[in-house]
C-alpha cells in the first residue's frame, strides 16, 4: 500500500510539473512542440541532473510510462488552457506534494550512494527545483524561485526534516515520508496564504562585480 | 562507399552547424574567442547531452578531426562574413542534411542501447536540436525551435520514418538511411519555400502560471 | 609543501569564485537562498561539467569541505556587500590564481585519461570559464566572457604554456605550475589595467542568420 502511495503521489507531481511547464511555455507562445519539450523538461529535468551527478543511469530513459504520464498532461494542458486559473489551487495541491516526494527520492538516493547528509540534501533540492529552473532558462526569464517563492526553502526545511527522523528518530519508514512530505505542503501553503517572503538584497550601487 | 557517404555528410552537416553558431555570435558581436565557443557548442551540443544521457563517452572527447572541422568552419565563417547572404541556400541545404544525419545517429545510438522507441526518437531530437538550443541560451533568447521553425517537427518525422522502416520494412539499410534523410531535407525545404507555420497558442490574459 | 601550496589556491580560488557569483546575484535582489545557489554553480560549475563530460565522479559530490568553504564565502560575500568595493583588488587576484589552478586541473585531468592536448586545453578552458558562463545564463544575461575580457583568453595562453612545458621542457612540474599560474595572472592584470580587448565583429546588416 505504501509503495502505491509513492507511486501515485509521483504520478501526480510529475503531472502537475508538466501542466506548470505546459502552460507558461503556452504563455509565451511557443508551438505545440515546444509546449511538449517545456513540459518534459520541466518535469524530469531535476532527476536528470541528480542521476547525472551521481553517475547513474538516468530514470525516465527506461521508464516509457512516466513519458507517455508527460505526453497526455501536456495535452490536458492545451486542452484546458482557457480554464487554468480554475483549478489552480488543485495544481498547487499536485505540486506541492510532488515538491515534497521528488525532494524526498532526491535525499534517498544520495543516502544510497553513501553521501554526507549535507550533498544529500542538495540532491534532494536539486530533484525538486532545477525542473523549474531549466524551465525558465529555456523561457529567457530569471528563475523565479530565485526571487519570488518560498519553494526551495520548503524544499531544504523537508529535507532536512527527513533526514534527521531517518537518522535519529525510531519512527517507520514510511512515517517519516507522509511527515515530511505533509510538512513541504503546510510550508508552501501558509507561504502563498501570507505572502511570506525572504528578505532580499539591496543593491544601490550601480556598479559591476565581475571581474 | 556507404560509410564514406555518412562521414562526408556528418562533415557537411557539422560545418553548416558550426557556421550557423558563429554567424549567430558575430551578430551579438561576441570577441572571436566567443565566436569559437558558440560554433562549437552548436555543433557538438546535441551529441554531448545524448552520450551523457545514455552514460557513453562524450564523442568529441577522443575525435580531434570533428575539432578542427568546428574550428576551421569558425574560421571560414569569420573570413566571409560579409558574403553571409550569398551561400545561405548552400547552408541551408548542409544543416538540413546534417540534422537528418544526426537525427539518424540519434535514434541508432538509443537502438544500440535497447531503448524503446520513443526514448529512440527522443535520443534523436535531441541530438538534431539541442546545439541550436543551447546556442541561443548562451545569447541570451528565447531558441527559436519552440516559436519559429519546422525544425524539430523535421527530426520527429524523420525520425519516426526511420524508425517505423527499420522495423518493420526490409529494405537496406542504406536506403532507409538516405530516404529518412531526403524526408527531413524536403520537409524543412517545403516548410520554409510555403512558410509552413504549427498553429501556435494565443493567450490573452495576463496572468501568471508559476506557483 | 607543494601540495599544500595548491591546496591553498584552490580554497583561495573557490572562495573568490563563490564570492563573485554571490555579488552578481546580490546585485540581481535574489533572496538568500539564490544568492547560495549563484554562489554555489559559480565556483563549481566548470568542474562539475568537466567531469561530467570525462565520465568520473563529480568532485564536490564527495568534498563537504569544499561546500563549507563556499557556504562560509557566501556568508561573508553577504556580510560585506557595503564594502564590496574596497575589496575588489584583493578579490581580482584570488580569482585570477583561482582560474590559473583550475586550468591547470583540467588540463591535468585531460592527460591523465590518456586524451589530445587540445582536448585537454578545451577542459581546461571549460573549468576555468564555465562556472561564470552558467551562473550568467542563470542570471539571464550574455556571458560576460564572451564580449568583454580576456579571461578565456588568459585560460587558453596558460593552458598552452602548460602543456607546451610539461611536453617539452624538463622544468620540475612544482614550478611548471607556478610559472602557469602567474603567466595566467600577469595577462589578466595587464589586460585589466591597459584595457586590452580583443576586436569584436561588426555586423551591419540587420538580418537572421538562423535557418
Amino acid at each position: 500500500m505504501h509503495e502505491q502511495l509513492n507511486f501515485i503521489i509521483e504520478i501526480l507531481g510529475t503531472i502537475s510539473f508538466a501542466m506548470s511547464g505546459a502552460f507558461a511555455a503556452m504563455q509565451k507562445r511557443f508551438d505545440p512542440f515546444g509546449v511538449l519539450i517545456i513540459a518534459f523538461v520541466t518535469s524530469i529535468g531535476g532527476g536528470t541532473v541528480r542521476d547525472i551527478l551521481l553517475g547513474i543511469p538516468v530514470f525516465w530513459m527506461h521508464d516509457v510510462f512516466i513519458c507517455g504520464v508527460i505526453f497526455a498532461s501536456c495535452m490536458l494542458a492545451m486542452l484546458v488552457k482557457s480554464f487554468e486559473k480554475k483549478f489552480r489551487v488543485t495544481l498547487f495541491l499536485f505540486d506541492s506534494f510532488g515538491l515534497g516526494l521528488f525532494t524526498i527520492i532526491g535525499v534517498q538516493k544520495g543516502l544510497s550512494a553513501h553521501l554526507h547528509p549535507i550533498i544529500c540534501l542538495t540532491l534532494g533540492t536539486i530533484t525538486g527545483c532545477f525542473g523549474g529552473i531549466i524551465r525558465d532558462i529555456l523561457l529567457n526569464r530569471i528563475p523565479l524561485i530565485f526571487r519570488k517563492e518560498i519553494y526551495a526553502t520548503a524544499c531544504l526545511v523537508g529535507g532536512t526534516v527527513f533526514l534527521f527522523a531517518v537518522k535519529y528518530l525510531s519512527f517507520s519508514y514510511a512515517f517519516v515520508q507522509i511527515f515530511t512530505i505533509v510538512t513541504i505542503v503546510v510550508v508552501r501553503t501558509l507561504a502563498v496564504k501570507y505572502q511570506w517572503e525572504i528578505p532580499k538584497f539591496y543593491w544601490s550601487n550601480k556598479h559591476n562585480t565581475e571581474m
